[in-house]
């Protein structure tokens, strides 16, 4: 493991450095990377008050370049091995689903994980947008899952409940999911972007909402924030890249995991703001051949997420996870022997989480929210 | 009964009315009303072309202005009760919800519905908004309920369904209801409005969403377009206003009733754009004064909502429309007499609506989407 914490003498952009960046010191910054991180430059005003942690995929003999002035810890296959042992089979190696590494090892409260092909964005007024500032404002407010509100994010200046808001429902349940979104390259399947090789999205919606209980969605892991106490362990990607018969499913897979156990904790997740700009599509051919299978599986995957229901005895993340791997393996070991293997992983992924993080094991979230 | 079609030789803002209204023929623009109709003056370019059913509430003797040039019809308490005979005891006096009488005598397939104090709102380049142009754009492409798309809208132009969205699922399906929004007054209930006297809506969220299914949404009706094919029966406003304890429920009530029902049979509804300029907020205490059982009665009607369930027998509005009315009066009666009464008027709505559309009763709808 490299590590490093330069303090240069003069720090040219601190004038840009907000005084006093929220959560600095309960927030990490997770990146996979194969690459040199150039494109922290960019984002230098927003991250470098924070630290991060880099988990290097592929060749773990080439030295990866980070920005001067990074306050930065960095992790490649061979520290990912000696550190979990026989237990490293869970962590996906070539495939950016390795980032979850890193949320095993943080110590702290939050998690905020970008892709390296991630930039700053602009808001409508030309603005640079701090992502990570809007990720930190949407999990520190409460979520509203149970009901849906117009307006949109009532917690928000300038919004509220709207006439017909039950008041019971108004304080909301805590968030543990914040799920940012992409201008320019849009977060499109291979397919898609086969036919609409030219699609961009220039859209800025202005709006932050919950996810409402019950229903799942495509979580995309490209620009997403959570809070690692409430919901670390379900952030799972599973077994993808190489080896494994399929890739590019491993946020939708940690998605709808976290999805139904948030639902069954009574914990929320947001979608909307802040906006990154996505810089380029990666390759839809190669994509395909990552996809193929997951395209036709996840015809049954959904329905079984969304059939899923766990026991009232589950009332920590851990066990929740553990009880979904169960069924998992129940009931998609038939669709293909690769989800018996995707079972087993989920179990070592909860050993290895805990083994490395034995204070706060299974720290209980009580039930809440309306009666289900 | 009432009315016009007066035809001016030379119809000034013809310029602006573009070449072909959708749905010229297809559509009425219900507008419940107490005052002369000034407001349709800056609604013109986009209203004339279509017929106006106009339901005058309070004092029958009493003559309500239309500004030159509209064709409409209009009908007073007397023509309601002539037309209606006994049955006109479902429809409310002195309360909006009065405007569900107009869905009733309508023969056209969609309704769009507006308040009188609403104004044409201008989108961020200061455009003025066609709101009834979106809505039937809403109208005319399916819904996503089983699966929610994190880029919004994915059949409008420069979206798609995002990578992980299920491709079963990218059908879609019909959808019955177009809910819009409001600049300038937001629509609160009287505690908030009390608390929060000068807060405006200027945020304009560029989105239009399916609410998913098996979520409740608080419907309002001043902006609001629907399928009367599709979902009209279910579209009653309830017993409010003159008579009865309780106002201000009557859009939220038939969004309850609505949205279960579209769960039920397979129908999609919106919400998001178009805004329209909502110009004056309506009297925080007189509101109270009518609003405040529901703000207590909800806590239990929501369970109740959230909870109903309708038998597979129920293949037509109306046969789901009168299942919930016994529901209703099975375990809402003992919250309150008021709501015996209510179910009975919802029988009798249904009563009167099959008399005035005897062609076309009970419009089956084959359930569809996902197993429930």
């Amino acid at each position: 493991m490299a590590s490093a914490s330069a303090s240069p003498a003069v720090a040219p952009v601190a004038a840009a450095v907000p005084a006093t960046p929220m959560l600095k010191d309960e927030l990490d910054i997770v990146i996979p990377t194969i690459r040199n991180l150039d494109f922290l430059e960019m984002w230098r005003p927003f991250f470098q008050p924070y630290h991060l942690i880099i988990v290097q995929d592929g060749d773990p003999s080439k030295k990866i370049n980070v920005p001067e002035g990074f306050d930065y810890e960095l992790y490649n296959r061979n520290d990912i091995n000696r550190i979990l042992g026989p237990k490293a089979s869970c962590i996906s190696f070539k495939d950016s689903a390795c980032r979850c590494f890193g949320y095993m090892v943080s110590k702290k409260k939050y998690i905020y994980t970008i892709d390296d092909d991630c930039f700053v964005a602009k808001d409508p007024t030309g603005k640079d947008i701090n992502a990570l500032e809007q990720h930190i404002k949407n999990l520190l407010t409460p979520s509203t899952p149970f009901f849906f509100n117009t307006l949109y994010d009532p917690y928000r200046e300038g919004a509220d409940f709207v006439r017909g808001y039950p008041f019971s429902l108004r304080e909301g349940t805590p968030t543990a999911v914040s799920h940012g979104l992409w201008l320019n390259i849009p977060d499109y399947d291979a397919p898609t972007q086969l036919v609409k090789p030219r699609e961009r999205n220039t859209r800025y919606v202005d709006a932050v909402m919950s996810i409402p209980k019950g229903t799942l969605f495509p979580m995309c892991g490209m620009n997403l924030g959570f809070n690692r106490d409430l919901i670390g362990p379900a952030m799972y990607f599973g077994l993808m890249g190489d080896g494994q018969p399929i890739g590019r499913y491993d946020d939708m897979w940690a998605g709808w995991c976290m999805k139904v156990i948030c639902d069954h904790l009574g914990l929320g997740v947001k979608t909307g703001l802040p906006y990154i700009w996505h810089s380029k599509a990666s390759n839809p051919f190669v994509n395909l051949k990552k996809e193929y299978k997951g395209i036709y599986w996840q015809e049954e995957l959904i329905p079984f997420f969304q059939s899923v229901t766990l026991p009232k005895e589950c009332t920590s993340v851990q066990k929740c996870y553990i009880e979904l791997s169960k069924q998992v393996k129940a009931k998609l070991g038939k669709v293909d022997e690769y989800f018996n293997k995707l079972a087993d992983a989920m179990v070592t992924w909860i050993e290895a989480w805990d083994e490395l993080n034995p204070a706060g094991k299974e720290s209980a979230v009580a039930p809440s929210g309306p009666p289900k």
